[in-house]
């Protein structure tokens, strides 16, 4: 048995098998693990990266050497580079823009082996601060449209380096998945005057069968529509579109949640691969024509973090079509993670 | 060095990156194997199978039993089931359908150790014959709003049975990138009256760089905003929205095409796990207010394959906003794959 479930937060069709489904004991497989080799992110090899653009260092110790508790550096290989004026051409009926962008690193402690479900909540409030941080200093670059903040835990969730990190990516457009979320929510505040996920949210505290945790800040609960086993959202329970408005009190909060939720999904399957996605709105610059323009300050979207274990090879199916077949129920991945003894 | 790229058909941006950009031998790691069983896909196990729905028995024996060259059966474990009326209903803000759909399974050779590539052209026009033919029969079912038919090989790429074979998948849903790509394909047909696909294949005919091999009936290409390393297009030259047309030449012709081109990916990348995906216009049935619907015959789309070799795993910020980087350029994989005897 199974059904068919539409998210209206991603305008998205998932499979949800019911009968059956997958139990956490199913997913636990021996797990891949990264070559460590002389490790950039420790204590005393600051010279092996580019200079840091941001440090918390309660010891007030200068830049570039021991002393940080989080540490956010330019990605020494990136992907998309700072430098140069945005140059966008047409090839025919292709676009092409020329790769600029930022590429940076959060190194989330100094202790090479600190899995990141080991990090107390003040630890995890730091590195939530480095991240509004790197968001506001960021958003002031007109050259980008949006930027994801994202972690990768695991050799099958992307890591290459196991010291604790997440990264930062810059860019000039806004991605596709984020382009659709944009409009659905905006539609329905069009319609409603009303956030989407604000009502959401009422809804799942409400019915109660997907929530994993709440408090008065916070709540996480598997969607109802969840594209993979035992992802969740974590959203802030005042309506919000932008992380780096985040108070003080919500980045401890937030702290208090994220350490809570890692503990539980480490527990119920045993210290999975996963991936971390902030989707919060795009920085707001007009730029009128271009398909991945996005127009105004967003507030009918609400941010949240995306938390998926990374526990299923995706089939050509699933990567061919954007469509997911997810083999437990939410309900069920809600409920084995509530049980769950941190 | 890298840019980004944009790519009408799909309507999505990519970052493709140019300089010590990687090469086949960069990619090539050891396979998976998938333990081997009892194989139901085999001769003499005709009865462990659902009963066949269709059969390419040139000799002409009774069904379910030896004989055949092609069978197609329903999955025995269907994610969607193909019994009971469509029903829908809202719970609060959410949709749902029960799942309802078609799953099958296109055995493509008797021999359980016969390699996709292995297969000759006209062999694989008969398999491509069992396409055609299932994709007319399922689509008078007036449940269905899209049918989708795959192929995983090797274990990396999904598949979980080693024996050659297809999956077919008939939703009762458009999938997200599909719509995307029909919104983009009509917009376009309705502001030039040409197809975009006819347009996009005459610009890389006359490119040439990006083209692995063309012949009077079908061009293979890797798309210019390519999302993986080494993945190709393989494209009708005359238009046509629709895969269940082709004629008995063009069967032929296609066999032809995917015969070559399976074999150079099989040279260049040793035999890589890989997904195929047939995009075929939906099935044309107006429903007006659901957000899937696509109300018209299409004929402003262009069928194709879409040949990607599962060569690289995903990280979390590819999942996450459904925004790729591809580490080697489509005009170095065209290369490689133009240059590869086969």
């Amino acid at each position: 048995m199974s059904e068919l479930r539409w998210d209206p937060i991603v305008d998205n069709w998932v499979v949800i098998v019911k009968a059956r489904g997958r139990r956490p004991a199913d997913f636990i497989t021996e797990r891949k693990r990264i070559e460590s080799v002389v490790c950039p992110f420790c204590y005393g090899h600051e010279e092996k990266t580019p200079a840091e653009v941001y440090a918390w260092r309660p010891d007030a110790s200068p830049p570039n050497q021991p002393g940080w508790r989080v540490r956010v550096i330019p990605n020494k290989f990136p992907i998309l580079r700072i430098e140069g004026q945005l140059e966008f051409h047409g090839e025919g009926l292709y676009d092409v823009m020329n790769g600029i962008g930022a590429h940076e690193v959060i190194i989330e402690t100094p202790d090479h082996m600190r899995h990141p479900a080991d990090l107390r909540a003040g630890e995890l409030a730091d590195v939530f601060r480095a991240f509004r941080s790197r968001l506001i200093d960021l958003r002031r670059d007109k050259r980008f449209r949006h930027i994801v903040i994202y972690k990768n835990h695991g050799r099958e969730a992307g890591a290459t380096i196991p010291h604790n990190h997440s990264l930062l990516l810059a860019l000039p457009i806004i991605p596709p998945q984020m382009r659709t979320s944009l409009q659905a929510c905006r539609d329905y505040f069009h319609q409603k005057k009303r956030c989407l996920m604000c009502d959401l949210l009422a809804q799942e505290l409400a019915d109660g069968r997907r929530l994993v945790r709440v408090d008065s800040e916070f709540a996480v609960f598997a969607p109802f529509a969840s594209r993979h086993p035992f992802s969740l959202r974590i959203v802030p329970r005042r309506h919000s579109h932008d992380f780096s408005l985040l108070t003080d009190h919500m980045l401890t909060a937030l702290g208090e949640t994220m350490h809570d939720v890692l503990g539980r999904l480490r527990t119920v399957l045993r210290d999975p691969p996963f991936n971390l996605v902030l989707h919060n709105a795009p920085s707001a610059l007009p730029r009128a024509g271009r398909p991945d323009c996005w127009g105004s300050l967003s507030c009918d979207y609400h941010w949240y973090f995306e938390l998926a274990p990374k526990i299923m090879e995706p089939a050509g199916f699933e990567w061919g079509t954007g469509f997911f077949i997810n083999p437990t129920p939410p309900e069920d991945a809600a409920r084995y993670l509530r049980e769950a003894l941190v």
